[in-house]
């Protein structure tokens, strides 16, 4: 096996490497970040959507500083450091976000308590179905396991989509469901060109859906060359990849 | 197999009983609950750490009601019944009170949005650590497999209460993160019994703290009498519990 971190990519391209740059700035808020990671998008996303000064930190997942170990021990990705304390879980970063930028609009969470409730249960769900069958598509090597991990994805993607108002999840207003799902759309890529996948499968309603979130700027803003990805995919590809993600899913484990 | 609705005593007793007499009158908030439940009692401490009004509603889980399926389709409990709306996931439920009842304190989640985060972050790794961990414990048949699972309960455990201040999570003030624990510990006399589990031998940080937390009046109010739960003790400890949780343990899968 080769070594892992000379296959990555050390940094953001195409439209993303404009946003980090504009990002150098020393911030009070510290977004430690790496540019092909979904989680990291996903909070990526947020910070971009609602105007919110941070300074962009690539972590190379790798040779991670001591510094940031120090702060933040088990040294995950997506991170903010926040004078000089620490935060992680992308979803969980967000809701700070949320919570320690209040005039910062627009907001990612409705003012209605119940529709909070919503998309913290669907954000949650993508977490818990779509990304996971996401990954265990990728990773399944026997294409009966594979045929099986796709069905349980487009399920998954057929039941969010169900809850989607139109033309985003709540209707007009862009929110934490559309953003948590977001990076799994413009990744989708991978999975039509190895495992079979279809947008047009799962059905008419995912494939404007899907279309209207890849065009949105905050996305598009926050996304690299395709091309800059081969290395961490073909590592997820033949299940070499060792993140804390797919190595919950070998074990079975929540993540 | 016997037939499950049969062994599952039909209503809270002890301490819980006169809690449920008391929440029968018709209210704006309904809360579908299963008195056995731990991802129930979580939101029924939040409940009444905060004074909210409620009605109770037990729910039998073998025999879901019409209406309460039309409402929550996955038939879950916990489940909030508001207006006309339903929500459901213990920790999302617990969101939505601080959210729709801001002027009932104390709130479960600190002002300062660090410590926000800070306490989501533990309430979520209880979700994904020691939950799972203690429920993989009781179903594990094979004593190698159950020795294995204790000993994962007991590092999360301690990875948790390394991040105790005391006397509770946050200190002085109770939050989410206690209420997102507390049922575990309420509950793990029956790892004791079956399993080997100690709590000396996780620390005496952490037998003081659970000391503590089961002697806490929202706790021990909303605790009904153990002598009613062999019948669903059993189904788990025999691994026959058919629960949502259950069975995604099973199928290594997040739930």
């Amino acid at each position: 096996m080769s070594i892992p971190d000379a296959q990555i990519f050390p940094h953001a391209t195409g439209a993303a490497g404009p946003t980090v740059d504009q990002h150098q700035t020393p911030q009070d808020l510290i977004f430690h970040a790496g540019w092909f990671c979904p989680f990291v998008q996903r909070v990526w996303i947020a910070l971009e959507e609602r105007g919110i000064p941070y300074e962009y930190k690539e972590v190379n997942p790798y040779k991670k500083e001591p510094r940031f170990l120090e702060l933040n021990p088990k040294g995950l990705v997506p991170a903010f450091e926040y004078r000089g304390q620490a935060l992680y879980e992308s979803l969980i970063m967000c809701e700070f976000l949320e919570d320690a930028f209040p005039s910062h609009r627009p907001a990612l969470l409705p003012a209605d308590p119940v529709l909070r409730g919503r998309v913290r249960i669907w954000a949650d769900f993508v977490n818990k179905t779509i990304s996971t069958s996401f990954t265990r598509t990728l990773m399944a090597q026997d294409p009966a396991a594979q045929a099986a991990s796709l069905q349980e994805l487009y399920t998954g993607i057929r039941t969010f989509v169900a809850e989607v108002k139109g033309p985003y999840f709540l209707g007009d207003e862009f929110s934490l469901a559309d953003v948590a799902i977001a990076p799994w759309i413009v990744r989708d890529y991978i999975l039509q060109e190895h495992r079979g996948y279809d947008r047009a499968a799962v059905g008419v309603d995912w494939t404007e859906y899907a279309d209207r979130i890849v065009a949105r700027e905050s996305i598009t803003k926050t996304t690299s060359e395709k091309d800059k990805m081969e290395g961490i995919w073909g590592r997820y590809l033949r299940d070499e990849a060792m993140s804390e993600g797919t190595k919950a899913i070998r074990a079975g484990r929540p993540f």
